[in-house]
């Protein structure tokens, strides 16, 4: 008999309904995981063609309010930030929730969730690392986009590595044509995912405020449509050129070049000690509601 | 106030669930085509993901069951395969239809489609052109694929324009590692979607059964799961090589490679007086049922 189980597809990171990055998830809570195998979630995940297809589980660490597990149309993933969203989304619609601290358990550990009082939704993220890089390489990156960058790039290890470039300000990042062929050998020679380019919006007297882009074609993603962990590394970025003081929140715009509207509400959460957490969040749409046939 | 209307996703050409090539389908049959744009309707299709989205409005033409508009992620297509007898299906389910002949409207025409006692369901294919190509040509398109084709390669238009290449068998077939780079060149230079290249199944004394490939790098579509119009064009070119005398049934294979596992049965159909009409169809099953909130 074939099973049939609750699913939903939720737009992540946009208040505009089809705006922002979608993802698949289906709610396995009420069976056990031993009942489906790997293959069948990847063969799920593929099907879907979307970026990423999460499923829900029960826990099975203490603390913890569900499982997830992440899958591509080509792999699992331990971790990823839209997903992380979208699918704590799908979980407070699933289960009624009215949890404002959820905990995701997935591939690389506990990840602590906030649910605002309107609903939007934000994850802690893990370390990270922040490496140099070669200047003559970074010259070569430079020309993929022609753009000049106004402080040194680097290259930010969150998971996937992201080279993050800041330019003069949002008309700037929106205007790029980047050279995708020749960015994705520079990416596949050097083992980077991408490029993060951003800059302050014009206009913006308050520095909080950013539009950035990911690019991604080494990866068959020339450009993300929202990406989270993308975000992260930026603002990751933005901390270690500005070092900032106090807890600052950013809000960063993103893919309006290839026709989405996504934003994302993020901390900067400075703390005493020299201790810093980084929290990337946004609204969450369920668009698709109803079962799916295993 | 969201609109929130009746949807499913449907796999199509395959038995196995997941195993096909999907199709999204909103049905719309109950509200005015006028209420929505073709802009909110082209936004759905990019978010979707999948190579086409379909919409089933009511018919605007006298002896139609149904108006399907099929959106890619960037565009309208005036008709298309495998979304024709996925959005059947799945306008069998919505409305309870138990008739064994249905017309669609669409962009190209008014669509027969067949409905089998087992749930097959067929379309009849509109007019196709079949045409040489540049010998030298030819063997620039061969080198791509290191592979000997058994008789001329023809260009098939119908509607995509497919260079079909037969090949001595399907492990053939099966074990080639095509150059897509060079292939999608060459592709661009000449305005061709892409290439099919088929073989009649290793074993097969009864000359119908062939495996095939459908390879569209240029199109961002490396190779497609499993392909209604190349399998069109195929029995079409199999019939300009073997002037079949009677009706001919063919059982098309496709998608093993990527992990697929696709079946599409067709129909040779020649009639007295030179007359033939080319069916194509499959099985197709529901796999997201629920709603979609505009």
């Amino acid at each position: 008999m074939p099973r049939v189980l609750p699913f939903k597809q939720v737009d992540v990171f946009t208040s505009t309904p089809f705006k922002g990055n979608p993802v698949a998830v289906t709610n396995c809570m009420d069976i056990d995981e031993s009942e489906v195998t790997t293959e069948q979630l990847l063969a799920i995940a593929s099907w879907t063609n979307l970026s990423e297809t999460t499923f829900l589980f029960k826990p099975t660490e203490p603390g913890c309010d569900y499982k997830l597990r992440i899958f591509t149309p080509a792999s699992e993933l331990p971790f990823a930030g839209h997903p992380t969203v979208g699918s704590c989304k799908a979980f407070i619609e699933f289960t009624g929730c009215t949890k404002k601290q959820i905990v995701q358990q997935c591939g690389v550990g506990n990840i602590d969730l906030n649910v605002d009082s309107d609903g939007k939704i934000s994850f802690k993220a893990g370390p990270t690392a922040v490496e140099s890089v070669d200047p003559a390489l970074l010259k070569k990156y430079e020309a993929t986009l022609d753009v000049q960058c106004i402080e040194e790039p680097k290259l930010l290890k969150v998971g996937p590595n992201w080279l993050v470039m800041l330019v003069d300000n949002s008309e700037t990042v929106l205007n790029i044509k980047p050279k995708l062929a020749e960015m994705a050998a520079l990416d596949a020679a050097n083992g980077h995912t991408g490029i993060i380019v951003g800059g302050l919006k014009k206009g913006c007297t308050t520095n909080d405020e950013y539009e950035i882009r990911a690019l991604a074609p080494n990866e068959g993603v020339p450009e993300d449509p929202v990406c989270g962990s993308g975000t992260l590394s930026f603002i990751r970025y933005l901390n270690e050129l500005n070092k900032y003081k106090e807890p600052k929140y950013l809000h960063i715009s993103q893919g309006s070049v290839i026709g989405r509207d996504g934003h994302l509400y993020c901390k900067v959460d400075v703390q005493s000690g020299d201790k810093v957490d980084y929290y990337v969040g946004g609204y969450a749409t369920s668009i698709l509601n109803g079962t799916i046939t295993l």
